[in-house]
């Protein structure tokens, strides 16, 4: 029953323009690939104490449970609602896309008493309102999505989270796809749980989930009085393999860790600021390239993330035959609609390692090529003017400071 | 904010003879650190496909069901209890060991109404003694461990299978440290529902959980009356995925499984037949070494894993200063006791890519070393005579057949 050799595993050098995953740096790669060890060595657990304090760092908190959950950003949403909630809590859930959605099925299945108010996708939630909505439920935990990866919105959460606390709620929130792209601070901003996910501004592949939960929340998980309902993400057991106990839980994925380890490395030796800034110059780039073809944002002004473009597509373009090409032609991968928003949309990432100048310039040239071809009206070379010019400010500002 | 560069991960060359994390094979991690495609590629797509096929073979079933779930192999055991089983239903779990304890745990925050039997750990169950229990429980399902990692014992269950269906019940085993090592044979066998892992005879590194569904489970969960009450280990969903939809559920680790498509494709291009016959081989040549030093299995004759020996650590031997020795000077790492074991078991595995005869000899003259050093009489050299001899009568049983 002997088979004959695989095909060697060829992948084509994608450009990952999308919503996630994102290009990975080569360091993550060669850390990634290399040989295991044990997953109680003391190099491993020695390991595991350095990323815990990067990703202290990364989240900006002091929080001692803060840590990678072993599977990817939904199992860290799991894991911050199942841990919090027990059957029978109420919590209120803002839904202004996909993962808002998701929000409220993961608490449902935990047993919440589920209340959810609804914003348009692309739009986001105005303090006021969340509060008007927490005194009537009054919740035990508030979730609201920082990043909302199906609109490319950048909720605002520091002023709600003082408002969750003022009516003695909790407050969770997803930035799966804002941490390392924009700021996140867990500690100033009061937040009491947080999860994340590897594959976008961190750039390293999917498969772990950053998490952190601050006082309130482990006040709240010490006086369950149920367990958590999942074996594998509970918290409790999980916190105790990674802390000074080393009581073995799950073999962790070694080598998941060695990448995220890098990769953490990678985001600290470049500096918070200087790669959100980093972010938001290439963003500003894409954003006014786009322009010069016709192209608008689906989010709104103000709140839209520089590591998630979520556009329009024009009028009498066909989305997925564009992508189609792209993914083709020039092996840029950039993301569809989701949702609401299926074929009228486009996601495009820029997110970590991936947000360069070279990525900006490749996609706005396939587009319009793209774009011309299917009969949009464009002048030619607009858009990478356009893109350039913000460059070159950037340069000049850069050099007059 | 920044900070200096971190110092390069340069993990130790170990020689992994534990319980799991085993040795990688190059080829599985030179396709781990491959540049990553998005997880709707089609290039990804269709791996997903091949890895469904291999999964098939390697399982030796032709479940549609079949795929590797995105969590290490307690996820896999998670994923197999939750879906299976509603809040309120009977299941029955063999425990004789930590992983069939587990199992117990597992199930009751699922809901389960639990009814555990015992055997003494390294022992395994006669299907007469799980069928009194069956009839006196009437369970939906009883778990049962295949490969107990805890204690080595290799458990029959094609008999408790036919003996749960007899009286209307269905069986899920535990293959993480089986599959790929010994003989699983999930349609031959009528198992209906099988996790493993990818961290042991795979020689893959920990992450995902191959799962296999039969008929009966499939139907279990399309007549569920409740939401599995995991989101991210709700089999509908991510069979959907996995299937002809496409339906995006959550960012598959892409370079898991990229990984685990190269450690399939070796166990294939092996064979599962030679593959079965080199562990075997390696493990006599080991088991008969420790003999010669006057070392015995935990595990009741007849019953043991060739791939996880379990064995008694001598009188007066320390155990932690043994294996702290055994990692420092040279390298190797090997498993302590767990539970009822702790301090007083050594859990030596030779697993896929591990399973060699360089192992067995590393691991054989090493040992020799510290037990003597220890003061434990042994005669110099006869453990690796003894094991040289096992694979001369091998070789020459080859020439002559």
């Amino acid at each position: 029953m002997t088979t004959p050799a695989a095909k060697p595993l060829e992948p084509s050098p994608r450009v990952l323009l999308g919503p996630g995953p994102s290009n990975v740096h080569p360091r993550v790669l060669s850390a990634l690939g290399m040989p295991l060890v044990g997953h109680l060595d003391p190099e491993f657990v020695s390991l595991m104490d350095e990323m815990q304090g990067m990703l202290r760092q990364v989240f900006r908190t002091e929080n001692p449970l803060t840590l990678a959950v072993s599977g990817t950003g939904s199992a860290g949403m799991e894991a911050v609602v199942v841990n919090v909630i027990e059957p029978g809590d109420k919590m209120l859930v803002c839904v202004n896309g996909v993962f808002g959605g998701r929000m409220v099925d993961v608490a449902q299945r935990a047993g919440a008493e589920v209340t959810a108010i609804e914003r348009p996708w692309g739009e986001v939630f105005d303090p006021q309102e969340v509060e008007d909505a927490i005194k009537k439920v009054g919740p035990k935990l508030v979730g609201i999505v920082h990043a909302e990866t199906s609109t490319g919105a950048h909720q605002p959460v520091q002023e709600i989270a003082r408002i969750a606390h003022d009516h003695g709620a909790m407050i969770a929130i997803d930035t799966v796809t804002s941490l390392a792209g924009v700021p996140v601070e867990i500690d100033a901003w009061d937040i009491d749980a947080v999860y994340s996910g590897t594959q976008k501004c961190l750039s390293c592949p999917p498969g772990l989930a950053p998490v952190s939960f601050g006082p309130r929340a482990i006040e709240a998980i010490k006086n369950r009085k149920s367990k958590v309902q999942s074996w594998y993400l509970d918290m409790t057991m999980i916190g105790r393999y990674w802390g000074s106990d080393r009581f073995y839980h799950h073999t962790a994925p070694i080598n998941m860790n060695f990448a995220l380890r890098e990769a953490l490395a990678l985001v600290l030796e470049e500096g918070l600021d200087a790669r959100f800034a980093r972010h938001a110059l290439n963003a500003r780039a894409l954003a006014t390239g786009l322009k010069a073809m016709g192209i608008d944002y689906v989010t709104a002004e103000g709140h839209r993330l520089p590591q998630l473009n979520c556009v329009s597509i024009p009028e009498g373009v066909d989305d997925l035959a564009v992508r189609k090409r792209l993914l083709h032609d020039w092996n840029v991968e950039i993301g569809g609609g989701l949702g609401d928003l299926k074929g009228r949309a486009w996601r495009i990432g820029l997110m970590g390692y991936g947000s360069r100048r070279e990525s900006v310039t490749l996609v706005l040239a396939a587009l319009e090529t793209c774009l011309r071809d299917s009969g949009v009206s464009i002048e030619p070379g607009a858009a990478l003017a356009a893109a350039a010019e913000v460059y070159a400010e950037a340069t000049t500002a850069t050099a007059s400071a």
